[in-house]
């Protein structure tokens, strides 16, 4: 099968403008099908700040409520997501701006009201993705980039994390292709000791996975972006690496940098 | 030649839920490929108001500056085009919203500045649309619906009116389609009598345009229309519909309402 890169970067890369040309001008040398899924960043904050919406949280989870939707379709789905587009197409690379309501592609529930409503929060069931349009638009070599939005096929937009869809999207497409997936964030790699930077973690399964819960050596943040990488793996996708974006792109087909998870 | 639809739509019908709502409706029953271009509307002025963006004028034109671009990029490409993408989703129209950027549809050059400059502001040469693109997506049933920005190529969006953007991509799919260029505005037709609104023309070629010029009855909104109108029948569009959107696509082989603008 054909390599596919699924690769996502979030606030880190996305509200810093060196950091995020240098990734882009990475981005396009991967000479392979590729998706890009940005998250949201500073950027939503302050805008939504000037416009007097302010972050909105039900034990201490935020909620996207009909405000906050509306401000992340803008910024997310429209400066974000087009500038990013813009800036591909500079550089030689035919981007095609996404929120999953185009052509389809992620169609979304909103999320059942439990003990908390979370408002206008979509989530996906990879099953449903539209891999024909996604199919289309790579195998005429453009570059699909993804917004973190989804939406419910009944007209409302939804707010979905994007390492969420990062890891649908790599999961309905590694029927097709042999996808590697990527989680760029701000450390280079798992760490087995959260205050050393060094401490890298080049491989993990389910065994250590397992261990590493055990010991309680995982931070909050990097919890659920492990357990999208284990949603993945365990639903066709061959790999994921999680690290720094500049480590991860520098060589695609190194597996020495960064932390890789396996089954 | 294969029937396709240009449709335009304004602030009139892009502001007002139900009227939008009613043309969405109306828009899916054409049973022809289609593309809809919308243009900004009242909302990017509140927003821009909110976020302390002043309209900046020179010589009683409007500039588009550095955050004025930001803020149509976030309300036209962002809010407005993924709310009708989503909208056209829930009634089986699988829409795909896209600025000029994407898939390097529509590269523009920024205007030069003579006497003004009209800021990031850009001016489309319809030979250089990437109609392979689009022809891919009509071709697979997907639906195009563009925002009024377009790029540089250098990395930088544009803003481009969008009764500019429709003719191009009439006139650009022209070789393909035997195209009908409709825009949508809020009277029934270009009027003989600008008070009366049962006055409407219904057929306007080259000689009736110039009786109508001499006799300085076309008003200051209708005559870049007429002539963007004229600019696409010049260059390959087999005839453009200027009227109400109800009125126009009720019946849309009907030729007895709006204004027609042939060669």
């Amino acid at each position: 099968m054909k390599k596919l890169f699924v690769i996502k970067i979030g606030g880190n890369i996305v509200d810093d403008a060196v950091a995020l040309d240098s990734f882009l001008q990475k981005f396009t040398t991967i000479d392979a099908p590729k998706i890009l899924i940005h998250g949201g960043g500073k950027v939503a904050t302050s805008i939504g700040k000037k416009l007097g919406i302010e972050p909105n949280y039900v034990n201490g989870r935020r909620i996207t409520d009909a405000e906050t939707i509306d401000l992340v379709t803008m910024v997310y789905g429209g400066l974000i997501n087009k500038q990013i587009v813009a800036a591909l197409q500079a550089i030689n690379c035919s981007a095609i701006g996404l929120t999953g309501a185009d052509a389809n592609i992620i169609p979304a529930v909103k999320r059942p009201v439990k003990e908390i409503d979370y408002g206008f929060v979509g989530d996906i069931n990879s099953s449903q993705l539209a891999v024909d349009s996604l199919q289309l638009f790579l195998s005429n070599n453009l570059v699909p980039v993804f917004a973190p939005l989804t939406h419910d096929n009944k007209g409302q937009l939804l707010n979905t994390n994007a390492d969420t869809i990062a890891s649908s999207l790599a999961v309905a497409l590694s029927k097709l292709y042999d996808v590697r997936l990527i989680y760029c964030f701000e450390k280079k790699g798992v760490l087995e000791n959260v205050g050393d930077e060094n401490s890298v973690i080049s491989l993990i399964n389910k065994e250590k996975y397992q261990q590493l819960l055990q010991d309680k050596k995982l931070a909050d943040g990097i919890l659920p972006k492990i357990e999208n990488a284990f949603a993945a793996i365990n639903t066709g996708v061959q790999e994921v690496l999680i690290g720094d974006a500049n480590d991860l792109l520098q060589n695609t087909t190194d597996n020495t940098v960064g932390t890789l998870i396996k089954a």
